[in-house]
Parts: structure tokens; C-alpha cells; sequence
């Protein structure tokens, strides 16, 4: 493993600040430093179509007053070489007289790929590739995921008791975990580029689905599976300002398109053959739609065909420190099996106690081997 | 909270060392020093009728040619002040010249609490009582519980996967965790005076029940609920040398007692009004026989059995990386139930990774309050 430096470390933490920031964007930090390693100025990638990292690092160090000619930027990104909404941050580090760079990863985009360490190099920067590679692909494993694969990083968002209860039979769920484990969720909400959700859950909680038990500068996208478009036009979710909402249905001749229309959504017609909403269509869709990161939390039905259609890659799961007994709904609907060995083999990421709840990360097995 | 001293701290060390050993006894550790903290000698519990603690620890003393009139004795509980297999420990002390005990808790035993610190102090020796008493009350928490409540401390085991299946609908459930959770498993059977199951895991899986993935110098006993008494007297469980079986029934007249006696079966007849095993009877019964914890590997029914009879202190939960779906069984066939609020609150005691799985050892609220 690549040793990573102070000055990267710095970069990567400085990449996190970015977490709720920067979506479809990746989340990126930099870093620069003299030749004695003093850090003469740092940034992150801002919102999409504002500053990416390295230019906000090279603004930093102008109001420092500090001059970067010969210095070393430490990026946790590749930086960028195409004209979007923004130059391109390696002419940027070149004209400022950048003269090495060490960056943590190769841009996964592969239009791009390489071609922001060739233009550096061309101009005769110093360009070293490696340090902190797995911590920045882990943190934009979203973007790497719409930019390799071309679909969302599907992470499945539950609340279980420890036995495995998500709902009692008759239906009941709210408040099985925490207010802290809550408070946690919405920050996992505010770091996707989109919620998604069923149809089940709309008509039953009629939830807003928004971030609010946490501060963040923007919402995601909301986005309903809505096979017989039966959303509500007066349902609570509509009333989020700032968020797109995103309704796919299998039904194109729907009367409601219209009114739903009406509220802001963007209804988008995407049936498979069983008259269902084509899934994998969705998340390419989604991708098309600069959707990095999605978020799952609908139940256990439409769990359920995200885990039949082999769909989910990462599993956030809290577990209430508390017993439901049988008769209840587990987490999915996907199933029964005849083996244990057509079960998912999983990998435990993190495992954490979040006030009274335990909270578990962890991923499908290779799932994040693209 | 008392300030545990470096002294304390390792006998508690040694009381752990007693884990395996010195059931039904307390796991007790003992260290004396000099007044400049030197220690003199040191030891633990050992098997039931061989040496406590502190006859342990003034033996070492002298195998150390350590003088010990006037030194300190760290003991994790009351020096014991009744004529048992072995003589009382306080006067072992008292003659050996101790001149200050400090202990970390009462000996829980209400004919015995008390008496011990009271002829210490009457011979002169300054007594001090606190230091450890959680960490040594936690150690002994199924001796504290048949002192006490007069029944063990009963520790359900289960192994699921992360979405709370312990079986398939079809029955299969052998290999959900790892060989090394297996092991760990046998480790906290190794630790209780008893393990528990029912009829049906006898039946379905002939399993043996005994402590073999670890080293171990005793085997807990077996006991098996089985009212209508069918344990094959050719069952694998009677392979197991060293240890009771205890076969509780509600069919007085069976004709299977004898052939199980001859295996060397205790069979106790204990029905309740509805023709089952007294559960609750039968704990009072297991705490007669000396069981401090209880270990209760079963099966879902036996498990439901257990919880809807509020029996049930501690649950060990093993949490596969795996998600195996619907039409499975859960933890235990206990409920439905009608509001969250029913359901039975926990605190979570550790988590810890075991191999690729998870380790989540926790208690039913208020149940350690006794």
C-alpha cells in the first residue's frame, strides 16, 4: 500500500468536507506545499458548476499571499483536463507553476482518464499516482461506480430490531430505532445524489423523504418507483423546496402524469416486459442523470426486486437494541431459498453504536470490484 | 466509581482464569502485596473442592519464600467465612497475618454476605470493599444470580444472517457463521454451568452439545426439555464423557426413563397445568443443582418458549455477513405482537467482529438489576 503523506492525509480530509457539497461532482481535496512541506494553501470541490479543489487550494494560497511557483499539490483526484462548467484544473495548476503533483487516483471517467496527468506531465510537472487511492475511490465509490459501471452505487437503507424485524404484521415501524440513529440516517440521505422510493411507502407513511434532521447545503433528488402511477399530487413529498422528483412509472397513458406534472415532477416512463418499472433501465437512467450515490429506503417489496435483480451493492442497516418476535416483515421480500449458498455473502464495513442502535455498514461481496 | 489499583486489576486478570474452571464457585482472583506494592503472591479459583483464591495466592507466597504478615490481600470477592469443601478463607488470611483485605464485593449468598469482612475486621484486619465490584460482579453474574434470585443466569444463543434468518424455510441452518464464530460459540458454552436445548434440536440434529473447537478442563452439563420424553437413548449427546445429562419431562409414567437412566441420564419429572416442561421450575431446579449460567442453544420454539416466559437475561447473537431472505425462520417463534412497545428492550453489552461475522452480546433491560 502506497504510504500516505501528512499533506494527503489532509487532502482526504478536506475531500470528506465535500460529502454533502459536491454531488454529481466528485469529492475532491487538495492540498499545497513547499518544498519544506508548508502548506501554503487548501481546498475542496464546491458545488457542481463552482470551483473544483485545486483551483480552490490555488485561491487559498494567493489570499495567503503565498506564492506556489515549484510547489507540490497534493489532489486526491486526478485533476481535471476537459472544459465543463469550470477550466481545467491541470492548466490551472500549470499556469500557476505547480511543479509536481501527487495524486491519490486516476479520474474513472474513461474519456478522461490519464489524460490530466498527460497534459501535466506534457508541460513538464512532476506527477506521481498513488497515495490514498482506496480512501478517495472509497469515499466517490458512487462516481467511480456511474463512471465505470454506468449505474448508481445502490446502497439499501433499513431499521431492524436485533432479531430481524423491520415491521410488525400489522404494518407498524416508526420509531424502532433511535432519534440518533435517525439523526444518522439523514446524513446518509444527505450524502446520495438521490432517495429512492416505492410507491407502498408513499401511500402508506406519505413521508417527505427530504434531509432535515441534519444541516446540508442542498437536498437530494427524490425518486418514487411508481409502476400504476398512483403518487398523490397533495402527497407531503412535493412540499421539499429545491429537489427535484423523479417518478418512474410503467403506466405512459397515466392520467395523473399531468397533475404530477404540474407539482414539479418529472415523470418518466420506463415499463418491462411484466408491466413493472424496468429497474436496471432506472438506474441508468439515473446515471445519465449525474446520480452517483443512490439511496434505497422503501420496503420490504421493492427490497425485495432490488435484491432479486442482483441491483444493491452496499447494506445500512440499524439494529434497535430490542426483540419483535415472529409474525412481523423482514427486511426483504426476496426469497425463499432452497440452499444457504444461493444467500448474498456480504462484507462488513464498518459496525458502529449510534446512541442506543447498532449501525452496519456492509457491502455485497465484489460488489465493489469494477 | 471505585479506582481500581494496578493490584486489583490483575486479580480481577485472574479471576478470568477461573472462566472454565471453578463453576459452581465464583471466578475469583486474589493478590497480595507488600506495602510497597510488591506482590508477593498470586492466584485463582481452582475447581470446585480444590483451593480458593486466596489459600491459592498464600500458597504462591510461600513457594515464593514471600513473608506476607502485614502485606495486603487484593481479593475480587468476599473472602468466603463458611466450612465448605475447603476451610474458610478469612481464616486463612487472618492466620497468615494479613493486615489489610480489600475486596471488590460482598459475597452475594444472603446466609454468607457479610460474615466474612465482619470476622475479618473482628480479627483485626482493616477491610476496604469496592474497588472492581462491577467488573467482578459482571464476571459472576449468573453465581450472583443464584445467590440472589435463586435461579441461573440464563444466555440465549442464536447465529443469523444480517436480515435475522436462522433457518430456511426448509429447516437448513447449519453453517451460517463462521468456523471461527463456531468456536467462540463453544467458548461461552465452556463458560456456563449448563447448556439447554430442546427435543426438537434433538431430534432434527442429534447434535452432541459439547465443548469441543476449545480446550477446556470441564464439560458443562446437558440439559434437554423434552415433555413427552423421546430422547433416543442412542443419541450422539450420551457420547460425551464427564458430564450430566439432565432430561426434564412432563410424562411421569414414560417408558423411555429407564432406558435413559441406564445411559446415565437424570430424568426429572416437572410438568406444568398445560402437560409442558415447567420452565421456571425448572430453572429453580437447575439453580438447586448449581447452575450458575445457563446456555440456551434451541430452536425457534424452544427460544419463543423462553422469551414469553420472560425467562430470558442475555442474548449472544451471532450476525453473518449474509442476507437470506424470506420464508425463513426467525430467532424465535415468540409474538405477534401488536405495538413496538411490547417488544423486549435491550442494551448492547460488546460488539465485536469474530472471524467475518458478528459478535453481539446483549441484555434484556433491567434484568442484571437484581
Amino acid at each position: 500500500m502506497t504510504e500516505i503523506s501528512p499533506s494527503m492525509n489532509q487532502a482526504l480530509g478536506l475531500a470528506a468536507q465535500a460529502l454533502f457539497l459536491s454531488n454529481p461532482n466528485p469529492r475532491v481535496g487538495c492540498v499545497i506545499t513547499d518544498v519544506n512541506g508548508n502548506m501554503l494553501g487548501q481546498g475542496f470541490t464546491q458545488r457542481a458548476g463552482a470551483p473544483h479543489a485545486e483551483v480552490m487550494a490555488l485561491r487559498d494560497a494567493t489570499a495567503r499571499g503565498c506564492d506556489v511557483r515549484g510547489a507540490t499539490a497534493y489532489v486526491t483526484l486526478e485533476p481535471c483536463a476537459h472544459q465543463g462548467r469550470t477550466g481545467p484544473c491541470c492548466d490551472a495548476l500549470i499556469q500557476a507553476g505547480i511543479a509536481h503533483v501527487v495524486a491519490s487516483i486516476a479520474d474513472p471517467n474513461p474519456l478522461v482518464a490519464g489524460q490530466g496527468f498527460a497534459r501535466l506531465r506534457a508541460a513538464g510537472v512532476q506527477v506521481e499516482v498513488g497515495p490514498g487511492g482506496t480512501q478517495s475511490r472509497d469515499l466517490n465509490i458512487g462516481f467511480f461506480s456511474r463512471m465505470v459501471r454506468g449505474i448508481p452505487w445502490v446502497r439499501m437503507k433499513a431499521a431492524a430490531s436485533l432479531d430481524g424485524v423491520t415491521a410488525l404484521a400489522n404494518g407498524t415501524s416508526q420509531w424502532i430505532t433511535s432519534p440518533a440513529a435517525r439523526a444518522d440516517g439523514h446524513a446518509w440521505r444527505a450524502r446520495a445524489c438521490a432517495v429512492l422510493t416505492g410507491i407502498g411507502t408513499v401511500l402508506a407513511d406519505d413521508p417527505r423523504l427530504d434531509v432535515r434532521e441534519i444541516a446540508t447545503p442542498r437536498q437530494p433528488h427524490l425518486v418514487i418507483v411508481d409502476s400504476l402511477l398512483q403518487t398523490p399530487a397533495n402527497a407531503r413529498l412535493f412540499n421539499v423546496a429545491d429537489r427535484r422528483v423523479l417518478i418512474y412509472t410503467a403506466r405512459p397513458d397515466a392520467a395523473g402524469a399531468t397533475s404530477l406534472r404540474a407539482r414539479g415532477a418529472t415523470v418518466i416512463e420506463l415499463p418491462n416486459d411484466q408491466g413493472k418499472v424496468d429497474l436496471p433501465a432506472l438506474l441508468h437512467d439515473l446515471a445519465r442523470e449525474g446520480v452517483n450515490e443512490l439511496h434505497l429506503e422503501a420496503g420490504h417489496k421493492l427490497n425485495g426486486s432490488f435484491l432479486r435483480e442482483g441491483l444493491v451493492d452496499e447494506l445500512l442497516l440499524y439494529l434497535a437494541p430490542l426483540m419483535l418476535g415472529q409474525g412481523a416483515q423482514g427486511l426483504s421480500n426476496w426469497g425463499p431459498l432452497q440452499t444457504l449458498a444461493d444467500g448474498i455473502p456480504m462484507q462488513f464495513q464498518t459496525v458502529q453504536q449510534v446512541g442506543p442502535d447498532l449501525r452496519v455498514v456492509s457491502r455485497i461481496a465484489g460488489r465493489a470490484d469494477f
